[in-house]
């Protein structure tokens, strides 16, 4: 059982402990940027004397805050720590005088130079290695935030994320079992679609954000988009018909009644067979505790997702990481 | 000449004048909520002691966010003042003891009722009336918060807002013109295609998101997702091929450079007549001061755009309000 925060966020946490701090700003890009939605639910929830915005790496540089000086702390995050955006805004708010703490998966790489204070997480999407979810960088992203709120004397949330990390990865598991049995029939039927959607409020934004650009779009040139729950009614819904795609994602924070209510919407005037439901409250999660089971979710679902995206890759032939025409490939733009 | 704040908004100010105020929630849902992103622009260059966070209203409710008390100025905004999230989160933020201000075109709407200070705009979409835009919900928010600003002593833009204010309307009536000839050629090409995208940054972002979920979505039942233009970069770029349609807003604000990258990407691989840009840099804003050329670069494009809309329902012979089949015609969801 853990019985601690991992050293790196307890290292971070003590270089920032005499500092006065009033904003945190969230930065990153793309899948990296989507953590960062249930990182400001959980400060929005839970945060009384730190405010919080959440900006893409390049916006964040252009619009150049006035609330970015001494008493912000910027939380940035990249994978690879290559991410150029995320490395200049890094440079971009030290030099502006704030502190930079960076999450990434290389403590040597250009984000983490640019960077004051460097915490590491772990991946395995894009090495293939088998990681305890515990050292992600959803878990991280929770460590350092709940440390700061615990510092600040705003809430002491440690208590109950700590075993909730220790269950995690078995939570985890658990749900991928739970939903491959049925990834087959849904792949199968997704597999010439056009467009397929996703749905999620709350903590789970992020997860059905970072779904829809980096896996459909990005790996499957997949037409997507993250559709909020409730934004779906003062709009989105009019696409709905029977031959409509929708993945929805159901949680279990303070918003489930808006992913709900979508939900019954598509399954009333979309096809069931259309309409892929990942409901928490179907799964075991008796190992997390709340806040934390809520906060979660998105990861659960993001995990379970992934193989359903293998799945997807495998019968539309288009092999998923390689399945890029641009990233990587071309470097002028 | 106008020299003055509109009467409703001078009365707001003042009827806010002595409270303590720290954090500004702007809140709404659809086309009302997308206008909160310029205002939170504004405020995020411009405000030193007021912070600030946009959520959809039923969003702001279930997150019940824990800024959200006695020094929390609530800002909502409903065209009809019948959207019931959003009359509810007026009364959820009062029962909170927060203060509530409430845009509305209906002074006697539920919304208006609900909150403790009602602010009239107008609009041309839903009415067919001829407006100045002045008075319309963009210019009604800008007047607000630079008044608040102001106000509270954090700058004081009304010197340049007044003159751009006046302006306003025959900037938008020579935008117009000058897109109007290219539509018809746009349009044609657009009418059969299962999706369209809209690109922006900064200010413009809440113009392309409610083009796309409103206008496109809603009434003409095209796919679409509004891309951030820097978003665009880590993971949507992959589905642009020569077939694939969009819509790129580039503004006059900070973020400027991340709109033309995303433009100068999508004429290189994407097909240039697949790709209509509607260029700020094209028009005549001379009678706009900065900051508010930047900030009304949204308001000129939407409402640019809503003629494109038009142009494109004739074609595809799908009528633009009346092409709706569950908004307003079923209630029961």
């Amino acid at each position: 059982m853990k019985t601690e925060l991992n050293e790196d966020v307890r290292k971070a946490l003590s270089a920032v402990s005499d500092r006065q701090l009033s904003h945190i700003f969230l930065v990153a890009c793309g899948g990296s940027l989507s953590i960062m939605h249930p990182g400001k639910y959980l400060l929005d929830r839970h945060a009384l004397t730190l405010t919080s915005d959440v900006y893409n790496a390049d916006e964040f540089i252009c619009r150049r805050p006035r609330q970015l000086g001494e008493k912000a702390l910027v939380i940035l995050c990249s994978q690879t720590g290559t991410t150029k955006e995320t490395a200049a805004a890094a440079r971009f708010a030290r030099e502006a005088g704030a502190t930079t703490i960076a999450m990434t998966l290389d403590p040597k790489s250009p984000l983490a130079s640019a960077a004051e204070v460097v915490v590491a997480y772990q991946a395995h999407y894009t090495t293939g290695a088998k990681i305890d979810a515990a050292n992600s960088n959803y878990a991280v992203l929770y460590m350092l935030l709940s440390g700061l709120l615990a510092q600040r004397g705003d809430v002491d949330l440690v208590p109950q994320l700590l075993p909730s990390l220790s269950n995690l990865q078995h939570a985890i598991d658990k749900a991928k079992a739970f939903y491959e049995p049925s990834f087959d029939r849904y792949a199968d039927r997704y597999r010439d679609r056009p467009v397929i959607y996703t749905t999620a409020a709350g903590a789970n934004y992020g997860a059905a954000y970072s779904y829809a650009i980096c896996v459909l779009m990005e790996m499957q040139w997949i037409n997507s988009q993250a559709i909020h729950a409730n934004e779906f009614f003062h709009g989105p819904f009019e696409v709905v018909d029977r031959s409509a795609c929708f993945i929805a994602l159901l949680g279990c924070d303070g918003t489930r009644r808006i992913e709900e209510r979508a939900r019954d919407f598509l399954l009333r005037f979309g096809d069931r067979d259309n309409v892929m439901v990942l409901d928490a409250a179907e799964l075991d999660l008796s190992g997390l505790e709340q806040p934390f089971r809520g906060l979660f979710a998105p990861l659960i679902f993001f995990d379970v997702l992934w193989v359903f995206a293998y799945r997807l890759a495998a019968m539309r032939g288009q092999a998923m990481l390689e399945g890029r025409r641009y990233m990587k490939k071309i470097t002028d733009y």
